[in-house]
C-alpha cells in the first residue's frame, strides 16, 4: 500500500493536537458538569425523513447502504446525523417517560455534512452542544442559564482568543417588523440576515422587491439592525425608532434580562452584546438566539450559536421547549492548530522515561515504572537499551521531560532533560510538578 | 411527530447508563495514559478499498453517499470504518514521518457494521482499541506489555466479572502443523477455530474432508486444541505430542514468556491462560493472539481480542509490525447494564440542588450555587420556586443526594435527603464526602 493522502473535510490530529483537543473537551465537559447538566450519545444515525424536517441542510445528509444490501432492507432511509439537535429532539421525545424535566444535557459528538470543504467547514466535525428542555414550559431564566454556562466553558479554554457573544431575541425583530406593518416576517429576517455578506444597499433593495417593503419600512428594519450595545441601552434606542407591538415589548423585556443577567462575566476576553441584527437565518428558533465570533478569526463566522425554539420536540400532545447552544469544537480547534501552531507540550502522557541499563534489567525498569503509575505518574520503559544517550534523545523527540535511571547498586536518579539537572531520587516518593503530570496546552503564536 | 421507536442494533442509553459508560471510558483512558499511550482518533470514513482489504466482513461494510450526489464524486468509494485497526494502519502511513516509534496509542471510538443484530453484536458500537507499533522491528517485551496494559485496565472495572484472557500464539500453532506435515495451514486454522460451535467429530471430520488431513494428524491436531494451562506448563504437554518444527519452538518460547510475563497479575478476578485452541480466525495475526471471556457470561464470546502482526501496515519500503488489543466497550456494556441493572447513583452531575425559596430570590440562591461550583462542587438551582417538600422531589427523582436551603437570615441549611440529617453550613467550605462528589456507578444484581 503507497502512502495515503488525507481527505479534503475529513480533518485527522496528530498525537500533540489531540492532546489539545482532549483537554479542550474535558474542560467543556467538566464545567457542563458543574451545572449538572448530562452527558448523553445518541447514534450516528436517524432515519431519513427526521433529518429532512429542516427543508435547507437536505442536501448536506449523508446516506447509508450496505455494500450488498436486499431490497427488504430498509436502510435506504437512514443517513448520518448533520447536528446533534435533530438527533436530541428525537432521544427527547423516545424517552419522555424515562427523563426528569427540566433536563439539562451536554452532547459531544462528531456530525456529518456533505458540504464543500472550507476553512472551518467540515464534512466530518465534533460539536459540543448543550440543551435544557421543559415539559410543556421552560421559564425565561433558563435562557440566561445556557448563556452563563458556556461563557463559562469558553473563558476556561485559556488559549481561546477574546470573543464577542452577539444576543438577539427573535420576539423582537419578528414584533418590529409586524409592528412596521410588514407581513412575511421570516423574508424579511431571512433577507437580513443576509447583511454580514451583502452591501446595505444591496438588502434594502430585497427588502423592497423580495418583501414587498416600503423604503421607508426598509430604511427602518435597516435601522434596528444597526443597533449594537454592550448593555440594555438598546432598549432606548429600539423605542426612539417609533415601533410598537406587543411581541416586540415582550423581546425587549427578554433580551434585556438576557444582557443583564450576563453583565457580570464581562473581561477584557469576553464581550456580551446585544446585536439586533442576530436572525440565525432560517432555523427554527422562536426567542433568543445567540452567535459568538473571535477577535481576529471574524472570518470563521459563528463558532458558537443556538437560541430558544418553543417546541424542540413534541409528540402531538405534549410539547417540549427548549434553550440550547452548540460550540463548533473542530470549526475553531482546526484552523487554530494550523493558524497559530497551538500544540501540547509532549505527544504522549509520559512525564517520565524510564531508561534500560541493559535487556536483562528490564524487569527492574519495569519496577520503577510500576512505583510510579501506582501513584498515578504516567511513564514508559526505554524501549531499547541502547546507550543512555540515544535514549535520553528517544525522551526528548516526545517532550517527555525526565528520564529514570535505576543505579547498578539499587539506587536511583532522574534527570530533569530541559535542564540536565540529574538528582537521587525514590520512585516510591518522588513527584514532578503538576505541571509536569500531564501534558500542558502550548499557545500558539 | 410520533412517538419515535429504537432502531435495532443502534444501542442508546439513559442519562444514568451514559455516566457508567463514561466512567468505563475514563478508566480505560487514565489506566492507557499511564503506561505512555497516545490518544487519538480518526475519522469514521476510509476509501472502500481500504476497508475490503480484510475480506471477510466486505458485506458487513456501510457504504455513503450524498443525498444529491453528482457524478463526479468520489463518495461511491467511501464507507464508514468496522474496526479500529484498519484506520490506524492507515494513519500510521499517511503520518509515518510524523510519529515517534515504537508508536503508543488508544483509540476509544464508535465503529459501525452493517450485520444482524443480536446481543452483544451491534451495527453502532464503541470499542477501546491499544497498539504498539513499530518501525521495521518490534520486540516481543511489547506483547507483554499490551497484554499488561489492558488486563490492569479490565482489573480497575471493578464491576465487570471475572474474567479470562486466553493467549496463543499463531507460530506455535503453525509450527506445530506444518511438523505435522499439514500443507494449507490457514485452512486448519479456520477450522479449528470452529471446536467453540461444533462438536470435535465434526470438526475432526471437516479435517480430513477440507484441510486433506490424516485422521492421525486431526488426532493430533485436535489434542493440540485440547491444551489448556495456567502457567508455561503448556510447553511440556506440547512437547509430549512430539511434533517439531523451528516455528513450533519459537511459538512455544513466545508463548512461554508472555504467560510467565504476566503471571503476577492473576487474581481471584483475573485468570490468565495458554489456551492452545484460540486462532483468531481468518484475522492476519503472526504470533501472538488474545481472546477474553466474562465468567457467566460465555455467550457474549470473547470481549477483548487482538494480537500481533508482523506488518500492521507496510508501504512497500518500510514495514511497522504492530501488536494490539481491542476491547467490545459496547459488547460487554450494554448487555450487562440490561442483564443486571448496573447504573450510577444518580442521572445528573449535580450533588447538591439549592433551593429557591421565592422567584425574587433566584439570584440569591445562584450566588450559593456559584460558591459550590467554584470548588468543583456540580450543583443545580431549584427549576421553580414550588414548596420546599417538592423541590425535595425534585432532588430525589434525580438522585440528587444534598438540598441546600438559604435562610432567610442570610445563613445557610444543607439537607441529606436520605438521612433527613440537616445541618447549618457555610458555601464556601462545605463539601461533600468523595462518594457523593461524582455519581457512582452502583452495580446491578
Amino acid at each position: 500500500m503507497s502512502k495515503p493522502t488525507p481527505l479534503s473535510g475529513f480533518p485527522e490530529l496528530l498525537p500533540a493536537q489531540r492532546a489539545v483537543e482532549q483537554q479542550v473537551i474535558d474542560t467543556l465537559r467538566s464545567t457542563f458538569e458543574l451545572y449538572g447538566f448530562a452527558g448523553i450519545e445518541t447514534r450516528a444515525v436517524e432515519p431519513l425523513d427526521q433529518l429532512l424536517r429542516k427543508g435547507d441542510t437536505s442536501k448536506e445528509v449523508y446516506l447509508l447502504r450496505r455494500l450488498h444490501e436486499t431490497s427488504e432492507e430498509g436502510h435506504a432511509g437512514m443517513g448520518l446525523h448533520f447536528d446533534l439537535t435533530v438527533p436530541f429532539a428525537r432521544y427527547v421525545l423516545e424517552n419522555a417517560g424515562k427523563l426528569e424535566f427540566p433536563f439539562r444535557r451536554y452532547q459531544i459528538q462528531k456530525a456529518w455534512r456533505g458540504e464543500r470543504p472550507q476553512e472551518g467547514r467540515f464534512r466530518e466535525f465534533a460539536q459540543a452542544d448543550i440543551d435544557i428542555v421543559g415539559r410543556d414550559v421552560l421559564p425565561f431564566h433558563h435562557d440566561v442559564e445556557v448563556t452563563r454556562v458556556m461563557v463559562d466553558a469558553l473563558t476556561r479554554l485559556s488559549f481561546l482568543p477574546a470573543f464577542r457573544l452577539q444576543v438577539n431575541n427573535r420576539k423582537l425583530i419578528q414584533g418590529f417588523y409586524a409592528g412596521l406593518g410588514l407581513e412575511d416576517l421570516d423574508e424579511v429576517m431571512r433577507i437580513v440576515d443576509k447583511l454580514d455578506k451583502l452591501p446595505v444597499e444591496k438588502v434594502h433593495q430585497m427588502l423592497v422587491d423580495e418583501a414587498g417593503a416600503t423604503s421607508e419600512q426598509a430604511d427602518r428594519v435597516l435601522s434596528l439592525a444597526t443597533i449594537r450595545t454592550g448593555d440594555d441601552s438598546f432598549v432606548a434606542q429600539v423605542r426612539g425608532l417609533r415601533v410598537s407591538h406587543p411581541l416586540l415589548d415582550e423581546g425587549l423585556d427578554e433580551l434585556a434580562a438576557l444582557v443583564r443577567g450576563v453583565a457580570d462575566l464581562t473581561s477584557d476576553r469576553v464581550r456580551v452584546e446585544a446585536d439586533l441584527s442576530i436572525a440565525r437565518g432560517l432555523d427554527y428558533y422562536t426567542g433568543t438566539v445567540f452567535e459568538t465570533r473571535l477577535d481576529g478569526y471574524e472570518s470563521m463566522g459563528s463558532i458558537c450559536s443556538g437560541g430558544r425554539y418553543d417546541a424542540l420536540a413534541s409528540d402531538g400532545k405534549i410539547t417540549y421547549p427548549g434553550v440550547g447552544i452548540s460550540l463548533g469544537v473542530s470549526r475553531v480547534l482546526v484552523p487554530l492548530l494550523a493558524r497559530t501552531g497551538l500544540t501540547a507540550s509532549r505527544s504522549v502522557p509520559s512525564a517520565v522515561l524510564v531508561a534500560l541499563a541493559d535487556e536483562d534489567s528490564r524487569p527492574a525498569s519495569e519496577a520503577v515504572a510500576a512505583a510510579l503509575r501506582a501513584r498515578s505518574i504516567p511513564c514508559e520503559v526505554a524501549p531499547t537499551a541502547a546507550k543512555f544517550g540515544k535514549q535520553i534523545r528517544v525522551a526528548e523527540r516526545r517532550g517527555i521531560p525526565f528520564v529514570w535511571f535505576p543505579q547498578a547498586d539499587g539506587g536511583h536518579q532522574v534527570k530533569d532533560i530541559r535542564d540536565g539537572n540529574q538528582v537521587d531520587a525514590d520512585p516510591s516518593v518522588w513527584t514532578p510538578s503538576p505541571e509536569d503530570l500531564r501534558p500542558q496546552v502550548v499557545p500558539g503564536a
